[in-house]
């Protein structure tokens, strides 16, 4: 079993990283994403106010630049040719000082450097000059080279990711099973997440490492009228009888995700909801149709637009159709989005979740993970989808 | 019992930011930080692939920049005086073109304008230009200014950090509880932070939003030589006798937060264990009685460093003794760190963490969460720090 991607596919990743970056003309390159330098060297770290930067000098090395507290833990995780510490921050001298001094020392100043950012930022406290400030390189920004590497996933990419659709499938289980009137939507979280993920602990094994949260389902806000925020928080509301509630489960897999959420009823649905459940499965069935190699991913937004107009209920919709996913956040680039003319490829890993928002009522949508196969797709995540199966008794 | 910041409070932050750079000779401001946009407006909300900006214009007017889809949430919370909302990101028009023709519409091109960034940026699929590249202003960075209000803390807010230490140690007190020889931290975590969390809810009722995380403790991946590693992450590692680990509790109170962390031992405890432990514990008890108003941050750093340096482990340290803390995330600055010369004040929040780091053996390091107070310190977080009551049997 798949449990994490091998050192000969993270050192392919940086080969091909190095080619694209010299294709445009650049020497070198340095990234701060935190998840792109995870996703380049397998060291999963916290970010903090200390800045972490990945190299590729000139002649192709890969450097690791991390504050002395993660100099054990990157040895012990990152593939890199050379690992540079600096002793903290602020520190009697600014890292970015000593960053300086060693991308000098590597042949790292007066040549074309591409950067994802000019200097390191961070919300935790980081205050510091912009590189472009303290080092003379011609610098061309790469900003999203990265992220475009991942759209297309890999056969164990598309392994850790099925293993994460299995587990939130369960975590989904268990937080219907706890869903009960009365309840606080954070009490019916927390048992389904937490008995899930020791489920998924304890089956897994101690090979089974997250870079992220296990199993876990929540329905973050989206509670009764409350669900009529598709991006609520967490509210602390109870659930009550007749209410619509739409939930969210995944499970990290190596830093791996994927997403499923389910429009679902307390006891009862009335028409109203009725109708408009019916309307977002259906435009979800319409999305599925779409999804195919060759197409462009504005065309699956586009018939799903098309059909909320037909139906009268577009003035209730509030996003697109749906977002690439699959390393650590939940949402990457491309988007089914009227705006994204992204041709469609297989092996893409995408969400489906067309939304209808009526205001006092609540929110209807569901979400399925979706593969593109060589002619079509794959919908990944199989929680049931019909009215039936979602009414909470 | 306080549980939110009142709307009275959010507005004089606002009153106060507006001073702060019009001192500046700044006419108006752009702010994308997703936690400074929480503090200054009480809108939460999770940063995504579509920008949100908060806008002051030059006549002091507050304007929140939203999607569509988080338009009715922000009517429900956030505190502004406008609220302008667009299609879709990337949709057929870009968002940042739609924010540049709303800043020209209210008096916000061809002046001096405060910027935290020079447009949005997102790990999650978001690409765009420079805000500088399609508005002509002249542009001065305000990075970190917001933070720096934040830096003394208000009644209102020591009293939700003081709640939220009381749930932290709850949870922590269950943290050890379901600590068992042979089972995954994982399995520990997740059931006590699971426990916690619903006496929290429970307790504090509906009223309490946690704009984050309810109370959860962890050993994030710091069991027995793990816990070398002081940022590291998850490992699904399984308790052995004689182990040392390292606790990290929390709970966000309207988002909210303090910081606990102990270092415990499995059964039993080596003389090698006990002599570090010894360290860790002497060098807190430096730190603390360094802290008062008026003393230099990196004061603090340097009292902890010599009697590290005395005892002969300094080389085993890896990290500052500490980073002030409150809103949202666990570090801001300043931080108790050699580097660091800010003067301390009452009303500053810090956590104090001296730690020391062992490879084979594992990390020391107890984090309390401290106030200053007018004439010293007050230690906020009380769990038990001394050896006997931390050997979990």
């Amino acid at each position: 079993m798949v449990l994490q991607i091998p050192k000969t596919e993270i050192l392919a990743r940086q080969q091909s990283f190095k080619e694209k970056f010299r294709k445009e003309g650049i020497d070198g390159a340095i990234v701060y994403a935190s998840i792109d330098i995870f996703y380049l060297t397998a060291f999963h770290f916290r970010p903090s106010e200390r800045p972490i930067a990945l190299i590729f000098d000139p002649q192709g090395e890969s450097h690791l630049f991390v504050p002395l507290m993660e100099k054990g833990h990157a040895e012990a995780y990152a593939h890199v040719d050379h690992l540079h510490d600096y002793p903290e921050y602020p520190g009697i001298q600014h890292p970015m000082n000593i960053l300086k001094d060693y991308l000098t020392s590597i042949g790292m100043a007066n040549i074309h450097v591409g950067i994802d950012g000019d200097g390191y930022s961070s919300p935790k406290g980081y205050r510091g000059p912009k590189l472009s400030d303290i080092l003379v390189n011609q610098y061309t920004s790469i900003y999203g080279l990265i992220e475009s590497m991942r759209m297309v996933k890999s056969e164990n990419e598309l392994a850790l990711i099925k293993t994460s659709v299995r587990w939130a499938n369960y975590a989904h289980e268990l937080l219907v099973n706890y869903s009960k009137v009365g309840r606080s939507e954070i009490e019916i979280e927390t048992k389904a997440t937490s008995e899930a993920t020791i489920a998924m602990v304890e089956t897994l094994g101690p090979d089974y490492i997250p870079n992220g949260s296990p199993a876990h389902a929540f329905y973050r806000g989206q509670i009764g009228p409350h669900s009529a925020f598709p991006h609520s928080q967490t509210q602390n509301l109870r659930l009550e009888t007749g209410y619509n509630v739409v939930s969210q489960a995944a499970a990290h897999v190596y830093g791996y995700i994927s997403e499923l959420e389910r429009t679902m009823f307390i006891e009862e649905v009335s028409k109203e909801q009725e109708k408009y459940f019916h309307h977002i499965k259906t435009a979800q069935d319409i999305a599925f149709e779409h999804i195919k190699p060759g197409a462009k991913a504005s065309s699956v937004d586009a018939a799903v637009q098309a059909y909320f107009k037909e139906e009268g209920v577009h003035h209730l919709t509030l996003h697109h159709t749906g977002h690439a996913l699959g390393l650590v956040h939940t949402h990457e680039a491309p988007f089914f989005d009227l705006g994204d003319d992204t041709t469609l490829e297989a092996g893409m890993v995408f969400s489906v979740e067309p939304g209808l928002f009526v205001e006092g009522l609540g929110g209807f949508r569901h979400s399925d993970t979706i593969v593109v196969t060589k002619d079509g797709m794959e919908q990944l995540t199989y929680y049931p989808r019909d009215l039936e199966s979602l009414i909470i008794t």
